[in-house]
């Protein structure tokens, strides 16, 4: 016997996902079979809404489901300032500590020669254009601290410096509550670099 | 910001799946957005189809998308043997195995005084039922080896064998291909009680 094709069917799609494999499809097939009808329509229902209503905002590249989205389009915010971050996740995470009022602008990946992605294949060339009326007055860089982060921050700040706007990288160095002891070095070396006077 | 609406939905039901949680919602639901539109269509229709078309077979009460399900109407099956598990997976799990040929039977669960499940609420009076004309030969009780299990497994056996029918239990013992220095004692006990002549 062979898992009947429905439930087979459901279980090759959640091996799609990522970090889902064999075992793990068929538990959450079999929870699946005994949900709710309700919640699981709402679950495949959810599903098309996401590829059908979601597209990505013309001017700063965040998802959306309003064009500009709901940032861009936020009379309130300060368009003085643009956090350029790799991902939209990054977005909700800087949107959650609701300190930052500017407005962003998501790459939608990093620089990476290894992976062929040149800046042709990241959303750089419509960044540079909203530059171009003197609204924005500073470019905070928010990329991951990795290599490739790092390189993007380099080349983006070597593009927009010379039009006289000001280009700001996050700060690097410990994490508020972690133990010195247990920090990597280049987090350390990181942390005495950009120390502060009290 | 919030995530837009579609977004928010789709890992609001992702969350309600077992072992998900926010972190791996957000995630899993960022990728919908990048996956081809073919692939999430056939997502979305394999929930419902689960819902729609899977029951649960007359005669076993495994999961069927036919009824009774393919083993209870394969004419090449022992029907002298039913194997009694407590979970459609385990159904699974055993014809992987390829080596039984003989007919199953699903109890949906354990008897479990604690959770208040009784024998009531288990599939068993149609295993009964099953058991009244002379065919089958041979009750083989496959319930896990927790204590539920085994409980199940007496009061099964209780009920069948004054009817004159076979009831018997899967060896307990070492796993093939275990360590006797890792091996908890229950199961140290198992393998000394159950040891055969060579």
């Amino acid at each position: 016997m062979q898992y009947p094709a429905p439930i087979a069917k459901l279980m090759n799609s959640f091996t799609k996902l990522p970090g889902i494999g064999a075992k793990t499809a068929a538990r959450l097939a079999f929870y699946v079979l005994e949900m709710n009808e309700a919640d699981v329509t709402e679950f495949a229902q959810a599903l098309i809404n996401v590829k059908r209503d979601l597209t990505y905002c013309s001017v700063c590249g965040n998802i959306t489901d309003t064009d500009p989205c709901m940032v861009c389009a936020d009379p309130q915010r300060d368009r003085s300032q643009v956090l350029v971050v790799e991902d939209p996740r990054d977005v909700a995470s800087f949107d959650r500590m609701q300190e930052y009022h500017g407005l962003y602008h998501v790459l939608h990946g990093v620089l990476s020669p290894l992976e062929g992605t040149g800046p042709e294949d990241l959303n750089i060339a419509p960044l540079i254009k909203r530059l171009q009326d003197d609204t924005i007055q500073e470019v905070i860089i928010a990329t991951n601290a990795t290599a490739e982060g790092e390189a993007t921050a380099t080349y983006l700040s070597r593009l927009i410096k010379p039009a006289g706007i000001k280009v700001t990288r996050l700060a690097h160095g410990l994490s508020v509550g972690s133990d010195i002891e247990y920090a990597d070095e280049m987090t350390l070396f990181r942390a005495i670099e950009g120390r502060r006077e009290l």
